[in-house]
């Protein structure tokens, strides 16, 4: 790799970067060694990182604004579950080559959420290589607020935000050759919507969370594992976006909302005198919070489809991606 | 990719991930959605994120435990740099395949550094592709205290701490073939040693800092541009290296101790005052703090040998790497 094609690459870093304004906690911005930011005083912070890697969790010929937006918006999701508002992030871009067009759409998307989400983008690197993308994310939530995997208890509804599925749907639809991308389902998936404010929301009213990225099943085991509890489903619950009942029949359906996953809804559970009171805060968000079961003593997931029974209820169904 | 493979990938996460023990500012550790740490009262947080790749940044035959240290080594130079002490880090790590001694070795040198600093690794990805090791730091440092490349003034000196050029005459030899880990220029190379110590040390003391990672004139050259002056050289007190002085003629030994970079030594200005101090702190470390030339009003670097001169005095002389 030649010396001048670093530059470039040094030169990129800085492309992407942009001042943040306005915000007294950047105390220092991109451009030294480090950034230095001021933490909110009686908060915690809470810190997570994911790579998107091209070909694997996105298409090649994903819209480049499409593929900035989606490798954050799948770190801030995570963010979204514990309950924690957005600050700070950094990001680790490796690129096969430069393309000012593609960079250009690539930062519009990455900002144009950041901006929404208030999550500054205060440090990067860019290197050569395979496309992929390393958002690390920084939220801030008062002391011992977090929503963490393992708080679910007996008797607790289970209840997911929004349609899950629809992103499942959307990247069977992109395989298919389509292409609009003002359609619904494609933007379910190229274009997640982390959910951040009713992650705060719930805060103090659900007592476990988790986002679906790997499929509603497969990360309800992930929350069941980390509480020591099981779950009884009520299928007839599920919340079925239009536009798959629309289209598919109702088996399909099912494993859509089921084993799909990146749509990167939340799924918590709550003590059952707090459902009414996080189902209306979220409608204030116009989001619909769905509950779908009940958290039982145990293992395992109970009232499943016969296709699903007995694959152990996680990680066997989760769908692969791009 | 199939879907077995991501576990695999998902299992190697938990794998390189150990519990913090006996931290009390780690509320969650690794697993959840997010980490959650709790940050210092007082203090603000320097964060930094640097990717490592493969024939770019080490050599793909490197030793996995060389990998592993520098990755996080050159992360933790920036938290140096800025006079910050190391506290928390994430690891993006993408891998073309798993091989279970070579991922310990990584877990190992990685581990190994990180816990001799103090740095608990809260957070992980590991996704398939080609060998990258993406590294976000976080470091704490008192309010209002960072070293940044924006303050040095005229009539500062200019002193760095060890003995740089030992880092690219180690890559020199590492391409000519030699392999003894133990050659103390192979170890500079490899695994270069952040200078956290001392970078906490010269808080206060130190009126601008910048590490030295692209080569001596090169970092001097940004440190110069954030801070609006000039610097002359005195090149007959530049520290030379005695394995460096034993065989290489003195041109060459000016030229690695100049452009070489990789060393990741501190490169920081003092106001005169300052500089015994800054000496004596640094001695109680056993790391020499050299003075090597002063800052002057304008632009650019005087002193410069022959041969630097007329190149601009940065970018141009930094050599590349693996």
């Amino acid at each position: 790799m030649s010396r001048a094609a670093l530059s470039e690459f040094a030169l990129i870093a800085r492309y992407l970067a942009r001042p943040a304004s306005g915000r007294a906690d950047i105390v220092v911005d991109n451009g030294d060694d480090c950034a230095v930011i001021a933490p909110t005083s009686g908060h915690q912070l809470a810190i997570s990182v994911d790579t998107s890697v091209v070909d694997v969790h996105f298409p090649a010929a994903a819209p480049p604004a499409a593929i900035g937006h989606r490798a954050l918006a799948v770190a801030l999701s995570d963010l979204a579950a514990m309950g924690a508002r957005a600050r700070w992030c950094t990001l680790a871009l490796t690129l096969p080559e430069i393309d000012p067009d593609w960079l250009a759409g690539l930062g519009e998307g990455f900002h144009a959420l950041a901006e929404r989400c208030g999550c500054a983008l205060i440090g990067g690197d860019v290197t050569r290589g395979s496309l992929s993308l390393s958002v690390t994310v920084h939220g801030e939530l008062p002391t011992g607020s977090a929503l963490t995997r393992a708080g679910a208890q007996v008797g607790d509804w289970i209840a997911v935000t929004g349609y899950p599925g629809r992103a499942a749907e959307g990247l069977a639809r992109w395989q298919q050759g389509e292409r609009d991308l003002a359609h619904p389902l494609l933007d379910a998936y190229l274009r997640p919507q982390p959910r951040l404010a009713a992650g705060e929301a719930l805060r103090g009213l659900a007592s476990a969370a988790i986002d679906v990225s790997d499929g509603l099943l497969a990360d309800l085991g992930h929350l069941l594992r980390a509480s020591g509890v099981g779950a009884q489903l009520d299928l007839e619950a599920l919340p079925l976006a239009t536009p798959l009942r629309a289209t598919l029949d109702s088996d399909q359906v099912q494993r859509r909302v089921l084993a799909g996953g990146d749509d990167y809804e939340l799924l918590v559970t709550l003590p059952p005198a707090a459902l009414a009171t996080a189902q209306q805060q979220l409608a204030a968000l116009h989001l619909p919070l769905t509950p779908i079961g009940r958290i039982v003593a145990g293992e395992g997931v109970g009232g499943l489809p016969e296709a699903f029974v007995g694959l152990g209820g996680w990680d066997h169904f989760a769908e692969r991606r791009a």
